[in-house]
């Protein structure tokens, strides 16, 4: 079956700091036309950092969409010109002070293919260890939790705490790769 | 630490049929001020369907923010007055004509938790019995594709052919549980 639509025009209807809005038009397969409303996003990095005693660690902040406190991996967005794997280090340096050996790649995810255009890329450290303070930007709060890894597990499994995608991604593929990973 | 910040204002600047964007003014922890960029989603329901033989029901779809194909577990939003379950079953019977006996709770997730409101319910079907074809909307093309569990397991494993947060999540929580869901 023919699944692919074809551009008939796009049109910018917001351009902010953190992502542009679009409305496109578009021919359908069977030629009819749709309209599709697209958000556009630089894209980012997240790391799943383990220490040397099996603890991941998680930055707990203030996320305004939902008016919650969540707990993440360290991440964030790409800066121009920087791949995924110096933005997955810069933010572990910046969120917790840590620095990673070498980086194991977990692959991209899409968080919301329908209408946004963000990939992540994750990356897995292990045995990170404490080099400095974080250093976080001016208008971003955080602070650094160490959670066992197996108290990980359980909370996944129990669909509790966690609810950010890269992280449920990142602690789930850790812990159906374990053997291989150490 | 204080993480929380107050709202001083918002305003809406794009109003789609898939999301809002809104512009909200807010309160740091230490009392200065800062932008946020919202976008605002009603939300929607998928669900990892396992056939008796041990496949998972995916959906292989195009998707315009990528301009990609994607193969994703059969997922949409929630209709007005829906529950999470009710359009996790209806998607289901919509984009594979397959039906569940019973729905197993996997949690929520955040998609882009930094600027986008969208909760992701996530459930898992095992035993899925064909019992009609297909019926999806208008300006909806979809094939379906089944997938023994084990060649998912491995396709994840390496990073591979699945990009999508909630299809990953699922898949990965049922490997992880499959001996208490079975």
């Amino acid at each position: 079956m023919e699944l692919f639509e074809k551009e008939i025009s796009r049109k910018y209807v917001f351009e902010g700091k953190i992502f542009k809005v679009r409305c496109d038009k578009v021919t359908l397969p069977d030629g009819k036309k749709a309209d599709r409303e697209i958000i556009e996003h630089s894209g980012g990095s997240g790391v799943l950092a383990v220490t040397e005693n099996d603890e991941i660690l998680l930055v707990k902040q203030y996320r305004r969409p939902y008016d919650e406190i969540t707990y993440e991996i360290p991440a964030g967005k790409l800066n121009p010109g920087e791949n995924p794997k110096e933005a997955a280090l810069r933010e572990l340096s910046e969120e917790t002070g840590y620095e990673a050996e070498g980086l194991v790649d977990f692959g991209k995810i899409y968080p919301s293919p329908g209408y946004l255009s963000e990939i992540v890329y994750i990356f897995f450290a292990k045995n990170v260890k404490k080099t400095g303070d974080a250093h976080t930007d001016d208008d971003e709060y955080l602070s650094l939790v160490k959670m066992p890894v197996e108290e990980a597990r359980k909370l996944i499994e129990e669909g509790r705490h966690f609810y950010d995608a890269k992280t449920i991604i990142a602690i789930t593929k850790y812990l159906l790769m374990k053997d291989k990973l150490n």
